[in-house]
């Protein structure tokens, strides 16, 4: 019944100098109303949908800008690994790991995460149903770790397309884990562009205000002060600028949720 | 801009008498929150999955019944059409005519139900995208009316499943014509009980919650004062006395989505 | 166990002479393969996506093309009914009465067509189970007529497409009644052209195919002489040119497929 | 234009005795009907439903065993790879490295995969479409390999349910790569029975004679001579006894299909 969380940056990292950027605008936007930021970045792009799509900077310079940004802006921190050995280096930083929804089933990366008792934020992938999670979850308790957060990203719809079912959240919320909402992940249409994934940014405010009415933990949003000109998942970013307003009228429907909770 | 409107009733109307036992105690629910309230029932169910389900009153017993529902409540009707030849029977008495969602493209019942002046709501059928309503209210505008609704009630998601996009309200929204969430139909199980739709009436709050969030026009639910013994769609009804309660949380959401209406 | 049977013919009737025309070249190939054949046009496009789409010659007009071409060619004649009341006189000329997809849950239609004791060609809906079409057949037995073939013509798959479950078929054909496959309109991308269907014409040989190696009763064809200028579907159809080697192929595999049943 | 090849085996290999033992009974039964065969089995499950199901030998035992059975057999060995390391230790016993479909656009491992100049057979991802393949493959190609297998085993549809778009086969053989049909996976019930995943074995092999129809390479079968014992995907294997019937009626399909090609 906490007020919601803000998981929010750009996709790709992409300098120490830029994620802070980002970083302390919106840690300044959300200390105003009383709402928690965590910094999301991501050092690699490990599955874009071509192999001429920009990967990143690469694990040890992305690990050494997040550490900077930690410590300039005072944010905790959240970045995605893909595989088990980069697990224990990522949490020296992170104070979050992610697992991307396409490896939500990989044991072994989902092991691995939970052994650095960092919590565990698992995008529920495309191709789950939401009750199916609960073996996901297991798999990080059996490796002795209860800090889960549970993220729906959407959810594979014919082709090029996801939707998102809003029965989702309060499905998931009955594991007793906290549930995100990833308000720009979910409006994706992968492959949509071809050698790339489209977008539809302009229905992000939508899904993030949809799933805030229900009165989940938080959610997820990538930014960028230029979309247009991010090296990954531009058309479904929202503008940095715009951040500000979003999150002030999301503060207005956490707090009657929160007073009005979804009981199934 | 207005306070959203409610459209609710029994799915089948029994009887006169307990047609306004339902609507009479939906009214005064309303009337306390400055809600507007339809009273919504059937008189022929065409299209149950077995022919062994309860078609309903009939025609004729039906429009009588609905007339003395409106003059003892007071409240306007909405009731659905099935063939070219009850609208204007219907419309004598109905305020808004229906189309079912599986005959939403039938063009004859589209400007048959037009041509009477009566409000046409309009079913998006769960075979269509939204943006191919404007088609579908481009039949009733060829006829000569534009009075309007369109209603989301679900998509066809794999099988006997319906899943709702909640872009889908904004998205019909584009069109100036009023957009309703029906939450009830749309947690339905279509087939799901093999001879009898079966459906999932705790997540029916959920869905009128997050749409109601958006700022549409109103909101559509199938209700019964005891919906394990109603004769259609029990297993998605809402309790009768679980209205008020629900009536009201979704008032606070729909004042603030008033005042910070979604922009596309 | 029978050789398959070929149902084909433009999508909407446009002149006695020119249905005959089609009819004469389908009947005079399929008969040098013993191959049994129907001829289907419809004479009123009763539910396209636009007003603006040609709707058809109207019932009296059709019926009395379709009875010269019967007679003109010697074959037998499907179309499709979309009220009640059409029913009996359709039947006086048709062999097969048709039940469009998005009517085959309506009941009074169902049961108006059965009691003519024509066959009854029922569609499969787009928002169906394979498994729902059990019910759907009962209320045509249960009104006294047993003459039902089943046809499978795509399934709801996300915006704007269709997809075939090749499962669709033998499950259906365990219902003990005949399964034809639409090669067609299976291929029909609903809305995909904005105010009209698109489709992938290309693809209809394909779910001819693959239908018929499991062992069907039939395959649904429609077919022009000129696809580009046909009134309605042209983007789906099969040049009537092409039609001779694809029923000639289809028996190659439709005869191996008798000899070598799938048993479920 | 050649026989169809089979790629066969267990799901998960068990010992070098029990693999070898069923590697010998399809090499024969293919021998006699001039099919190709290749062995397939894993010496790990990664990415199980639960953290309870088995996992398997592990890598050292498991590349140990099929060393062994290829060495008895004389037959070809399949088996997939889960992270980049893998690649070079198996790619020195198999002579194809399989991608799994949840892993199908993960760059570094689609990389490590190609640079064993091994086969790469990718398996399409559920949450894929078929055109998206191209760029999957071209992170191969683009690694100096070209060596590669495409194989269809089913896309989401709705929850816990796959779907297999037969247009997805000729699509993608428009790439110029062999196409192969998992008709096993593709019956798979994606965690269907809540800890693990159910299928439908029944429809395996109208899967396989539906894609067999079209004229792919080869078709992918996993099988069992206790498949309720098999200690993963017993519910969607076909018998081992019931094999050799299947291989010849596929035979029959085969050698019709690929002298009437589909060309789109």
């Amino acid at each position: 019944d906490e007020p919601f969380v803000l998981i929010a940056g750009p996709c790709q990292l992409e300098s120490a100098d830029h994620g802070a950027m980002i970083a302390g605008r919106l840690a300044e936007a959300c200390a105003k109303l009383g709402v928690g930021f965590v910094f999301k970045a991501s050092f690699d792009k490990a599955n874009r949908t071509s192999h001429a799509g920009q990967r990143g900077m690469g694990i040890d310079a992305g690990l050494a800008a997040l550490a900077a940004i930690k410590s300039d802006i005072g944010c905790p921190i959240i970045t995605d690994v893909h595989h088990p050995e980069q697990c224990d280096p990522v949490a020296e930083v992170a104070d979050i790991l992610q697992i991307p929804a396409f490896l939500c089933r990989q044991t072994d990366l989902l092991q691995a995460a939970a052994k650095t008792n960092a919590v565990i934020n698992i995008k529920k992938g495309q191709f789950l149903a939401p009750w199916d999670m609960e073996h996901v979850i297991d798999k990080v308790t059996y490796a002795g770790n209860d800090r889960v957060l549970l993220t729906e990203r959407g959810t594979s719809f014919g082709y090029n397309t996801l939707i998102t079912d809003m029965r989702a959240l309060p499905q998931m919320a009955k594991t007793g884990y906290p549930v995100i909402m990833d308000a720009t992940h979910s409006v994706q249409q992968p492959g949509g562009l071809g050698g790339a994934s489209g977008g539809q940014r302009e229905f992000a405010p939508v899904m993030a205000r949809a799933a805030i009415s229900l009165g989940i933990a938080g959610v997820f949003i990538e930014t960028h002060d230029q979309p247009e000109k991010a090296p990954s998942d531009g058309p479904n970013m929202i503008a940095l600028d715009e951040m500000p307003n979003l999150i002030e009228s999301l503060k207005l429907f956490d707090e009657i949720a929160k007073t009005n909770p979804i009981r199934l």
